[in-house]
């Protein structure tokens, strides 16, 4: 668990959502909420978040989506606790089970309609435990193809996945798709006529449709970087700050 | 073999080059054009275009950069004589093979430096021959994994795979990447904020860099399409008209 003077509590969605967040170690930024606004999930619907850290990215999702229902799967028991934490100063219902996402826990070996994920991509900080359990628990190296696939073992029949990672994550992601079909990328651009680091990548499980290539979301207005002001497009000012969808750009 | 009735005589890179193409059937439009200015070969150094069809790209290429050479491979003889004749009309040497990728002429099992490809995507047009050699010589449904496969073979160690096809190809691309790496992905787009329907893909053979997603090439200007008007934007005009090279997108 983390100690509460090793914790932060921060504004998102302008204020819309507070999280308690560790000082140090891995924190959210704009990637849950960009995944969270690409999710397709309406009233009703049931979401998984493999790996869900302290929650951001499902916490953003029921701002938008409030009848959403929410479960979240973390292997680092001090994220999962934040995220208990954190769903419930926030009023929001997330059942956050202890796991890994190689041996799923029973309570969520159920059909979703989203599968929602951002996977770490920085190796893992912090030493590695002398108790094996512990040891296997803090793993976080699973290649990012084994987290597409246990996404889908979890998805409905038509259930949809929604996931963010690094670009050069594309290859593994196809790697595992499997099952899953009408695959969309989105280019994350920090700005315009810039190569994208990033990407969300939506798919459905048996989905027949062709494997498509969206035009980039660019984030930053101007050519470089412009000293403190954020200076988000008009586009990533709404998912961002107003805590809007990307819905229509994968229609 | 095409009847010369049935041929048209077409310019392109304003004329620099001129190319007989049939009037019915594949006929190059930008895309073997685009392909060309990707390929980063340079002076001395062997190209091999895996159905070259008329000889389009591998004579752009050989207009940019004069000294390249090349060979060309084409399963149907029809286009293969059309590319010798091209080839002879322009006075570029281009060694044209029949043949099947799935089955490499014993000439063209050597190293190459590169590997240019720009693979079928429509169904063949024309009915199925009754005779079985010239019915197999027609088949172009090969799996676009199969193209790259058998491009990535005739690579020397260090040798790059520049190829154009639509985004729904690039699972299919990456599934025949074997021991191609240092993938870089240009989407052609149409217009700005538009999907991009087409893609160039360049891969090197032991490549150890990581999978690139590039900003997209923007061909057209303007928010729709402008009648009768080619209205290119500045970048694809410098590529398609005047034969200008991509290269440094991929940089």
């Amino acid at each position: 668990m983390f100690d509460d003077a090793d914790l932060t509590d921060d504004k998102f969605l302008c204020g819309k959502l507070t999280l308690l967040q560790p000082a140090k170690g891995y924190r959210a930024a704009t990637d849950p909420v960009l995944l969270a606004a690409a999710c397709p999930a309406r009233a009703g619907e049931r979401v998984l978040d493999i790996g869900c850290g302290a929650g951001a990215a499902s916490l953003c999702l029921a701002v938008r989506v409030p009848a959403v229902r929410l479960w979240g799967l973390e292997v680092q028991a001090g994220y999962a606790d934040l995220a208990r934490r954190n769903a419930a100063r926030n009023g929001i219902e997330l059942q956050v089970h202890d796991g890994d996402l190689a041996q799923m826990p029973a309570a969520l070996r159920m059909d979703f309609d989203h599968v929602i994920m951002n996977p770490p991509y920085y190796p893992p900080t912090g030493t590695r435990s002398p108790v094996p359990e512990r040891a296997r628990a803090m793993q976080v190296d699973l290649p990012l193809s084994d987290w597409v696939q246990a996404g889908a073992r979890r998805l409905a029949p038509g259930g949809w996945l929604t996931l963010i990672c690094g670009a050069d994550g594309l290859p593994a992601v196809l790697a595992g798709a499997g099952k899953l079909g009408s695959i969309s990328v989105l280019p994350l651009a920090p700005r315009v006529d810039r190569a994208a680091p990033r990407i969300i990548v939506q798919a459905r499980k048996g989905g027949r449709g062709p494997f498509r290539l969206l035009a980039p979301l660019v984030l930053h207005a101007g050519p470089a970087h412009d000293g403190d002001r954020e200076n988000y497009t008009p586009e990533a000012s709404a998912v961002l700050r107003d805590g809007g969808e990307l819905l229509a750009r994968f229609r």
